[in-house]
C-alpha cells in the first residue's frame, strides 16, 4: 500500500505538506515553528550547499564563522536593520537553570543568572560581522574582504511553513567589504548572477532577475537585487537576494580605511543570502501529484534499481547483473541505490521512489535479462522504455541530463505563459484573481501606491526586472505617469 | 617586521593565544566567551569536517538537522543529562524587542513577548533528538538509526579559551538507535576507532583510547569511551568521546519498538562527538616558538611558493617557472599559493608562513632557476635544501607525507616518554609537580578517592585504557586493593 498524497487540485497547500513529510524531507518538531530536516532532505541541502560553496570559492570568497549571539547594543546600532528585525527576535536573557524548589525533578530559570545585556539570536549577521570588520580593516590593503558564512539563523515568524518560513533555518550569508561604491555594486550584481546560475542550472528553476522597490528592500540596504521564481499555483517566490548596503553598516560601526591617498573613508558593503527556503521552491516548481521531482544535478539519489524476483533462483542472476550496472554507474559519478529489500513488493517500491522524486528508475527481472534489456522509467514524464544493457550506463548519464533540461524547459514554459500585461485596474485585479502568475503593469513609483495595491489585492511588486524596457504609461491604480512596467504577484 | 610571538618557555598560555590570533585562526568577539573563526581557521575546520564526514558516511551514517532550541520540559526529561547541563544553559525567554520609550533609538525586551515555555539553546541534542526518534521508531525494521548532525552548540562556560573552551562551538554529534545492547556498544566502540583513526592519521596526534570513570562520564551515559591526547606542556586533552547511553533516553522519552517476536522493548542509544576544540589540540601538539605546524593532510594550505625577485627583469622568468610548478602540484591534488605580492619582503613572508604552519615553502630566485633548483624548507624541522626542478612536484608530494609521519612520530615519542608509573602518594605528587604527562597509578575504584585526589592535586583520571593490563596493587591514596593502573593527568 503506497502512501496517499493529496492532489494539487484538491488542496495545494496540503499537497505541499504531504510531499515534504511523506517524501521524508522534513518534519515538524517539538519546537514551535522549527523543523527537523530528515536525512533525505539534508542530503539534498548538502548537494545544494556544496555546489553553491564551489561557486562562491570560484568567485574568490572564503568561509568564516561568527557568533550566534548579537549583543543588544550591537543589534540596535544600524537603526533600519534593527527596526526590520526587532519584532521577530529570539532573545537570550539568562545563562543558567536551577532546580525548582516547588517541583522536584523540574527546572526553572535561575533569576540570579540574568545577563547584564541581552543577546539576540542572529536573524542575520551584519551587526556582529561589521563590528568584527572594524578590527580587520585599517587600510585599502585590507580590502576587499570576501567572506561567506554557512549558519543557522532565527526569525520568530508567526505563521510558519516547512522550508518556506521557519523560525530557525539554515542559510549562507555573504558579507563583503570594499574600497569603492562601484566595486561593491559590482559584487552585489555578481552574486545575483551566481544565484541565478545556481537556481537555473542546478535546481532547474527559471528566475527573473530584478531590483526590489524601497518597500521590499532588506532592512538596512540601499538596494536589494533579487531572483524571483514562479510556483505551480501561480504564486511567486523570492529565491535569493543580494544587497548593496552602501556605507550604512560602516557608519553604524565606524569602519573606515586609509585610502592610497592617505584619507580616511567609510567602507562599502554588500550582503547576500539563500536558505533552505530554496527547497520549498524546488518542490513547488517541479513536483506532481505522485510526489517530488528532483533535478538530477542535485538529487540526493539519481538512480534506483529495483529487482523483480520471481522465485529464489532468479535472485543471484539479477543481483549479479545489477552489481555490474551499479559499478558502471558509479564510475560515471552517478549515485545509485539497489533496493533489494524483501519487506515491500516492487509496486510499492515504484510508488515510494516516485514519491521521493528519484529521476531514473531501473527495473529488472529474469525475462528482461534474457532479452538483454531493463525497464527504464524517467520520473519527470513517467515514460517507460525497454533499454538494452549494451551502453546502458552512458545512456542513463545522458538521460539524467535530458531530465534536467526537460524539467527546466517545462518550468520555463509555464513561467513564460504566466506573465501577463494589465493595462487597467480592472484588468489587473481580474488577472490576479483568475490567472496564476506575474502581472506586468505600470506603477507610479511611490511607496504609497505600492502599499495601497498590496492592501487591496495582496499582490506585491516582486521586482523591477534588470534591463527593464522603458515605456511610457499610466499607473494602474492612480493613473499617474509611469516610465516602466514592474512585475506584480501574490507571493510566498 | 614579523609578528612577535611569546615563547613557550616564557608563557605557554600566552604562546597559545598568540598562535591562534597572530596565526589568524580565530579572534575574540564582542560576545563574552564566543570567538570568531577566521577564514584560515575555518578552512582548517572544513578540511577536518570533510574528512570526518567521509569517515562517518563510509561507516553507514547519514546527516540530518534538528532544532537549535530545546523546550525546557524536554530538556529536563532525562534527569542526569539535565542536571549535568542545567548550570551552563543559555535560555531564550522572549521573542521580540521593542523601542525603549525612555531612550529613542534603543531597544528593550518586550515584556509582552514572553514565551510560555522557555527554550534552552542546545548544549547537546539528545533530548530534542530522542523526542523526535519517538516518532520515527515503531518496529525493529526502523532500526538501527545512524544519524549525525553538524551544528553549533552553546555551553555557558565561566572561563573560556579560544577553541579549547568557548561558550558557542561547532561540532558534530552522532545519535544512533539500536535494537540491542550489544549492537549499541559495538557502535560506541566503532566510532571511538573512527575518532582515533582521524586524530592520529589526519591530525597526526597520537591518542590513548580508554573508558572514563563514573565521575568523568557524560551526563546521562552508561559508559563514556574517550581518546586522550598529550599536549606539549604535559597536560592531557580529551579529544573525542563516544557514549553508550543504555536505554536512559529511550525511557525518558518512551521510545519503544516492536521486536521480531512481537514484544515492546526500549531502544538502545549511543552518542558521540568531536568539536572545534580539536583545533586547540592540534596547535598544542605540534607547534613551536616560530608558530603553527599544520599536518599536511588537513593543512588549509600545503605549499607556498615565494619568488625572490632581483630587479624587474627577473619577474617574468620566475613567474613562468612557478606557474609550471603550480600546475604540476595542483594536478597531484596539492594546495598551493604563489605569494608574489609586493607589499612585503621575502624574509617577512618566510616568517609569516612559518607562523601559519604551511608545511612546505618553496623559494625561487633567478640564480636558483639557472641552477635548475629551488630552495625547499620544511616547516616541521625547518631544514632547507636545494632540490632539482626535475621531478619536483612528486618530490614535494612525498615530502608532505614525510612531514605528516614525522610530526606524528615526534608527538608519539613525546607522549610515550611522558607516561610514568607512580607507586606511592609521594611519588605520584612529585611526578605531577615536576614532570609533564600521564601518571599511571593504582586506584581503589571509588568515586570518593578519585574526588579526593582531584581536590589535592588537580589531577583527574583521564581514562582506564582499553585492554588495560590487569595487575594487583594498592591505591596510591588509600592503600586499598586495586586490580589495575589507570591514567591520571592534569587536563585542559
Amino acid at each position: 500500500m503506497s502512501k496517499e498524497l493529496t492532489s494539487r487540485a484538491t488542496d495545494y497547500s496540503q499537497w505541499y505538506n504531504d510531499l515534504v513529510i511523506k517524501g521524508e524531507l522534513a518534519d515538524y518538531s517539538a519546537v514551535r515553528g522549527c523543523m527537523v530536516i530528515k536525512p533525505y532532505g539534508y542530503a539534498l541541502w548538502e548537494n545544494m550547499r556544496d555546489q553553491l560553496d564551489r561557486m562562491f570559492k570560484e568567485t574568490g570568497h572564503v568561509n568564516a564563522y561568527f557568533p550566534l549571539f548579537v549583543p543588544k547594543s550591537l543589534f540596535e546600532a544600524e537603526e533600519k536593520n534593527a527596526e526590520g528585525f526587532a519584532k521577530e527576535c529570539a532573545v537570550v536573557t539568562h545563562y543558567r537553570l536551577k532546580n525548582d524548589p516547588a517541583n522536584p525533578g523540574k527546572l526553572i530559570v535561575d533569576p540570579e543568572a540574568k545577563l547584564e545585556e541581552e543577546l539576540v539570536i542572529r536573524p542575520t549577521s551584519e551587526a556582529i560581522i561589521w563590528n568584527t570588520y572594524k578590527g580587520w580593516i585599517q587600510s585599502y590593503r585590507d580590502l576587499p574582504i570576501l567572506v561567506n558564512q554557512w549558519a543557522n539563523v532565527v526569525r520568530w515568524e508567526m505563521r510558519t511553513r516547512l522550508f518556506l518560513r521557519t523560525a530557525e533555518f539554515l542559510w549562507q550569508e555573504g558579507h563583503t567589504a570594499h574600497a569603492s561604491k562601484e566595486e561593491a555594486i559590482e559584487e552585489t550584481k555578481k552574486m545575483l548572477e551566481v544565484y541565478a546560475d545556481f537556481v537555473e542550472h542546478y535546481m532547474a528553476v527559471p528566475v527573473i532577475k530584478g531590483v526590489k522597490t524601497a518597500n521590499e528592500r532588506f532592512a538596512g540596504a540601499e538596494d536589494t537585487y533579487c531572483i524571483e521564481a514562479l510556483m505551480q499555483d501561480g504564486k511567486a517566490l523570492q529565491a535569493g537576494t543580494s544587497h548593496f548596503l552602501g556605507q550604512n553598516f560602516a557608519k553604524a560601526f565606524d569602519v573606515q580605511y586609509l585610502t592610497k591617498e592617505n584619507k580616511q573613508e567609510y567602507v562599502w558593503a554588500t550582503s547576500w543570502g539563500v536558505s533552505t527556503r530554496l527547497i520549498g521552491a524546488l518542490i513547488m516548481a517541479h513536483s506532481d501529484d505522485q510526489g517530488l521531482i528532483m533535478p538530477p544535478r542535485i538529487a540526493p539519489l539519481q538512480v534506483v534499481i529495483i529487482p523483480i524476483y520471481k522465485g529464489e533462483e532468479s535472485k543471484p542472476v539479477i543481483d549479479a547483473k545489477a552489481s555490474m550496472l551499479i559499478k558502471e554507474l558509479k564510475s560515471l559519478g552517478i549515485s545509485v541505490k539497489y533496493d533489494d529489500s524483501d519487506n515491500a513488493r516492487p509496486g510499492w517500491k515504484f510508488a515510494e521512489y516516485e514519491l521521493k522524486g528519484v529521476p531514473v528508475r531501473v527495473a529488472m527481472g529474469l525475462r528482461d535479462i534474457d532479452n538483454n534489456v531493463v525497464e527504464l522509467a524517467r520520473r519527470d514524464t513517467k515514460e517507460k522504455s525497454a533499454v538494452s544493457f549494451d551502453g546502458l550506463a552512458p545512456y542513463i548519464k545522458n538521460l539524467l541530463e535530458d531530465i534536467q533540461q526537460n524539467i527546466f524547459n517545462r518550468a520555463l514554459a509555464f513561467r513564460n505563459e504566466n506573465i501577463r500585461e494589465a493595462n487597467s485596474w480592472e484588468e489587473f485585479v481580474n488577472l490576479l484573481d483568475t490567472k496564476a502568475g506575474f502581472v506586468s503593469a505600470h506603477w507610479d513609483g511611490t511607496s504609497e501606491t505600492e502599499e495601497k495595491i498590496k492592501e487591496q489585492t495582496k499582490a506585491t511588486i516582486r521586482c523591477i526586472p534588470l534591463n527593464n524596457k522603458q515605456e511610457e504609461g499610466k499607473c494602474i491604480l492612480t493613473g499617474n505617469p509611469s516610465s516602466q512596467r514592474v512585475l506584480f504577484a501574490r507571493a510566498y
